[in-house]
């Protein structure tokens, strides 16, 4: 019952015998736990998730922003290696028709104080050779599944600020796959709920001192079949591999990443 | 009737035949063209702030965070090795008795892309050692001029998010030199001013891509001789000498550092 997910932008693909995500059928997402600390760091983090529920104060998580966690489990991988121990989360993709998806890198940083010298070193210099230091983000993958719009992800990660305009404006329009210029229909009816979710989120990550997300992405996807019936815009927090606790300090780097992507929406809406 | 400014807390400091800036009885401040492109930079950024001054639109810059810019002039260096030629700033101390000051390095990073690749390694390796990298910012200097207390700069690069609001605290307090807890008796005439002005500085980086700042400082001032007559609260930017153009995106690298020092300070204003 387990398959390669349709929809799948950034991160390792399931295919050609390559260990990756699997669905099924009833809506849950098989996330391989990743090799050295990723796989036990994005499994504390989950389990920290539900601990933290019942909170009541600035660090309250707003829990709508993170896929549901369903523990782990060994499952056969993609790879046909074997059983593997797998994270077992809600898939956000599930019920979707024609999704248009984006992945966006949040952060000016992707790397933290605890990792190695030699992920530091590949994190900046990758960083540097990106929009990710320009720009406080950047776009990982997008696509569009009804006009088969989707960008190499090479060609993503050097956007320059006005590349970055042209995206998110294919991303609400009617057919992204034409050279001709974007129709942006749908830029209020996507980047509209999509920004008030942001600014809830940034209203969160300004008082937050629980966590730090490194290399964390946000997925905004809507329903692009029939988007005048109904949008369903979602706004999430994905890939949790490299959090590290905020030791009293809010995640100004997670934060900055964020405001300057909200701008980006923002102008994109206006305009 | 120049002098070595009384209350520097950072920065090179014109004593013992080192170049460093002077002030004058008539309130001004010279500071020394750096070097290398430090000096033209400066120079670009105080002469583009006022040809901005009349744009109305997102970008139309605060100006009352800049300190006043009168030109250049070619003055006799302080460490006597003949003119050189200096900025011509307001200094923002004059008229205070008994200020009390801090100058916070806003940023996770103190470098940008134009930097050379040795300038790069210098600053990441002392953000790496510093606050600037967790935190977001690093206190570059703090100084209550009236019971002389004035940590050592090098004990303050390396605080903890601990050791930040420890700062906070002996600096609103009556006593900050002594090792009895902090009274923090004038929290609320300094922080309650203060993050008003920071609240504004915010909403402004939300939007503003003309500049990006690294290596900049925000200033804090306060007459400390007779605080509840009054406070004199004073906010401002200093240090362009690293400024670059933002080329169509926020600074989210001196956004996200800000927020963090705002959150430090609502803390220390609140409990």
């Amino acid at each position: 019952m387990m398959k390669v997910p349709e929809h799948q932008v950034a991160g390792h693909k399931a295919k050609e015998g390559v260990l990756g995500p699997l669905v099924d059928e009833r809506g849950r997402f098989y996330k391989p736990l990743q090799n050295e600390d990723r796989g036990s760091t994005e499994v504390w983090f989950y389990s920290s998730l539900s601990s933290h529920r019942n909170k009541e104060n600035e660090n309250e998580i707003p829990l709508a922003f993170f896929p549901a966690f369903h523990g782990t489990k060994e499952v056969e991988a993609s790879d046909c290696s074997g059983l593997h121990p797998h994270l077992v989360l809600e898939d956000l993709l599930h019920g979707y028709a024609k999704p248009s998806v984006m992945d966006v890198k949040i952060g000016s940083r992707t790397w933290n104080l605890r990792d190695s010298e030699d992920y530091i070193n590949k994190c900046l210099a990758k960083d540097r050779d990106s929009s990710t230091i320009p720009l406080g983000f950047r776009i990982s993958g997008v696509k569009d599944s009804l006009s088969s719009w989707e960008p190499s992800r090479k060609s993503l990660q050097t956007l320059s600020a006005h590349g970055v305009v042209s995206i998110l404006n294919k991303f609400v329009s009617s057919d992204a796959s034409t050279d001709s210029l974007p129709d942006c229909a749908f830029a209020s009816q996507v980047f509209g709920p999509v920004l008030d979710r942001l600014l809830q989120l940034k209203a969160w990550f300004e008082v937050q001192t629980l966590y730090h997300f490194y290399s964390c992405s946000l997925l905004l996807v809507y329903e692009k079949e029939d988007v005048d019936r109904e949008s369903k815009v979602l706004v999430k927090l994905v890939d949790f591999a490299h959090v590290v606790p905020g030791n009293g300090a809010i995640d100004h780097n997670f934060l900055g990443g964020l405001c300057s992507f909200i701008k980006f929406l923002k102008d994109a809406l206006h305009h």
